[in-house]
């Protein structure tokens, strides 16, 4: 039996205006497939919104999300290993670190602080983007798959089984026009396509357990992300307190000022909150 | 002496256009003055690419990035805590299994998975919103300051120091049609504002351990939020996996088919790879 799409004929047509305008009610399933089809239908639409909203949860940029094609499977994933990193903010971040890291250069506090962090935030990009394609291989494209076949296949026996029961029941309407054998084997066909459709449901949902596996996987891949965070920024941690003891075990180098005519009339030239940094100065040179 | 704008004379344009037009030399700043303005230029450029940079990390989504005003000091910190997490991707993509799971009830393995990880997913959206306050707070808001005070006041002294460059390289080409001492005056000023800007600047680059403190305080934050976001999906993952096993000792249930008149021709339905899961069907039932 193929899965063909639903073939609407002029029975069907009819017997849905009956049914739609008249009120006349059709063969109705019982509770058990109800049941199952309800619970099919939520499951397709947690699949749809939380698909769409993973993707946002891994990159919440819509500009790169679109770059990365999260939504598109398979595709474009043989872009990511090109630049690891680059797109991610905390690549950009990184870059932008390492490069006024370079240019206030090694003597700088300031700038070997930049390096530092330049360097950590680059393999925290790298870490980051494992997560995006871990994610997108483990979760988003399996789940993706679930809805484009299983999810779809049943949808597809449904639609059969609509169309079957709305045969039967315009047959069924008409006894004594239409043969008694096209009756019953309508209602055969009916039950048949209920049967088949209530399987498949049943079976499906007997097994999301697999969805589960898929859900242990994201949170495997997320658990791994921010666990090797952990292990980039824990040393960089220590490194940056090392720089700042040992610039403040230094001290200040002496200022000196080329000799002054005469010293300017008050120094007191700050009002603001950060007086202090700029306000605290050495004792003015020789020619002061 | 206060820190007013720049007043420009018509001696200074004069000597401007002398020197940009007629390629008329003005006096020289030493190279250690050079040096520390251009150390100073490097830094304010850091400064602002690194505000920038850091909000697009920490908050890679404009639309939310916009709404939080991460790049307005103090503004709209105010509103975060109303709805902590509310619009962050992990709080969306929490609500959005919460719903479902209670939807498809406690019944079904999925749907308790999706419930245990909502919850799990708000807290990973409370964690990231504390994340965020934390580095606004303690590194873009001090940096922002940084900026806005003690470089702005740096650069007010240079632009101060400037006109009276022009104003005495103005009057030491007049001598004669200028007394004397008004030439030895301007000479002063100018000396007094090259010695001030200098130490401002001295001071400032001296001082920069400050800033190294702000980026450990930024690592501190971002390295909290990596390790409780471990803690949150370390008990997720025990909680799925715990799920998964019991879902697999306990087996399926049996399906039980509505009786059949006659058995569908081919149950073969499926010729993706997701056959597995629909196509493992149970014996028929007793009418099959």
């Amino acid at each position: 039996m193929s899965i063909c799409p639903l073939m609407v004929s002029e029975h069907h047509i009819l017997q849905l205006i009956r049914e739609k305008i008249n009120g006349i009610e059709g063969t109705k399933l019982d509770d058990h497939f109800l049941d199952l089809e309800k619970k099919i239908d939520i499951t397709n639409k947690a699949v749809t919104e939380i698909l769409l909203k993973t993707t946002e949860y891994i990159q919440p940029n819509p500009a790169y999300r679109m770059k990365l094609g999260l939504l598109s499977p398979m595709l474009k994933i043989h872009n990511w290993g090109k630049a690891p990193g680059c797109l991610q903010p905390e690549g950009l971040l990184g870059n932008c670190m390492l490069k006024y890291g370079q240019e206030l250069g090694e003597d700088s506090t300031f700038g070997s602080a930049l390096t530092d962090m330049g360097e950590a935030m680059k393999l925290m990009a790298e870490v980051k983007e494992s997560f995006d394609i871990n994610v997108k291989e483990t979760f988003i494209d399996p789940l993706q798959l679930v809805q484009d076949e299983d999810l779809k296949q049943i949808s597809n026996h449904l639609k059969r089984l609509e169309g079957r029961r709305l045969d039967y029941d315009y047959k069924r309407r008409h006894v004594g026009k239409i043969p008694d054998n096209e009756i019953t084997q309508a209602m055969e066909k009916f039950e048949e396509s209920k049967a088949i459709a209530e399987r498949c449901m049943f079976n499906f949902l007997e097994n999301d357990v697999e969805q589960v596996g898929q859900l242990a996987l994201f949170i495997q891949a997320a658990l791994e992300y921010h666990q090797q965070s952990v292990n980039i920024l824990q040393p960089l941690q220590r490194k940056l307190r090392m720089r700042i003891a040992a610039a403040s075990s230094l001290g200040r180098n002496d200022f000196m000022l080329q000799p002054l005519r005469r010293c300017p009339k008050s120094l007191n030239l700050s009002t603001t909150s950060s007086a202090k940094s700029i306000g605290e100065m050495p004792a003015l040179g020789p020619g002061a």
